[in-house]
């Protein structure tokens, strides 16, 4: 019986980390995801106390998810720091492309259109932000250790960028319905983090 | 009676504008945007036949409004052009900073809500991203001219990034509350378009 309510919890979520991938939060209704999932009214109010409490599971889903992600790939140290990096892009292009990227970054959507209205759901999106940043400030450093890197490269900046620029990306490739922005965006930063000199210019020309 | 109506018009379209820079299309509702502006329902189904037809009116408005930023701050030909790309991101960084933040870029937002969703407002999204790509590679081409830029520098592909990076910045200074992501992208930005050697890396050491 507990096994079948968690089992019945771990539905919604997944259904609800779908859901909100693809379309916005206040579009999202619980009518529609009770009815795609066919549970009932009662078992949703069981589990979660309002719908943020459900969006804050579902925020944590996700964030479980990428872990895995980041392990595999960006863990994986038979392969040379940069060419984890890519690869993470190229599997991330790839998970879009499946949905002809009518899909977004659930953490990306959610931050568009509540990070400045719902504090609770925000401070928990940039705590996800936080950890995402520091697996790839990782990898750069890494990448730093073994020169593939500029000694002075700045790894933590880098990372922040990494994360404006791919979030962007994410946005247009959704608008396009196209992946060239993520392509776009990859050899950039690619390009930019092995090549790029100082971070910070003292004055424009 | 035509003036006044036109009137009408133009403050439901400028306070649209304003609603749908902080809160999302879905959460916008007809009902408030009259209560607010003191407009009749009867008046708005006169100038706009659904929701969708408002939101097309009030994109080109935005268009507009940023067409005159541009023209001032980029095609001020008395001042170096990347310091007048600087000086564009610093308006645009205290323009967010006036509402502290809350508030995004119209444009951006409606593309991540919509983008994947809305053909007809997709295809206006993507045709003004096109037009703000132009102005910064027109920017970026002048900087070129005069070695501001190295001789190889790729300016469309530059000014692309510049887009995709800006609305990712955007979208992280609406999640913290803070313009410190503006300010890293525009650092980061400048010196990279002033530094940068190869936008493509043939392979990934």
């Amino acid at each position: 019986m507990r096994f079948m309510s968690q089992q019945t919890r771990h539905i919604l979520v997944q259904h609800g980390a779908e859901l909100l991938t693809e379309f916005s939060y206040n579009a999202l209704g619980i009518d529609r995801l009770l009815r795609e999932t066919g549970v009932s009214k009662g078992s949703f109010y069981h589990f979660f106390d309002s719908k943020q409490g459900f969006a804050l599971e579902v925020i944590g889903w996700y964030e479980a998810y990428f872990e895995e992600r980041f392990c595999r790939i960006l863990g994986d140290s038979e392969t040379p720091p940069l060419q984890r990096l890519a690869q993470w892009m190229r599997t991330g292009r790839n998970r879009l492309a499946r949905h002809q990227f009518r899909r977004g970054c659930l953490v990306g959507n959610l931050s568009q259109e509540l990070g400045s209205t719902d504090p609770v759901l925000s401070k928990k999106l940039q705590a996800v932000f936080r950890g995402w940043e520091s697996w790839i400030a990782d990898v750069l450093a890494q990448a730093k250790a073994r020169n593939d890197l500029p000694a002075d490269a700045d790894t933590e900046s880098l990372a922040r960028i990494f994360w404006i620029g791919w979030q962007g990306a994410i946005l247009r490739a959704k608008l396009e319905g196209s992946g060239k922005p993520l392509d776009d965006f990859s050899n950039f930063f690619i390009a930019y983090a092995t090549q790029g000199g100082n971070f910070y210019i003292e004055k424009v020309r």
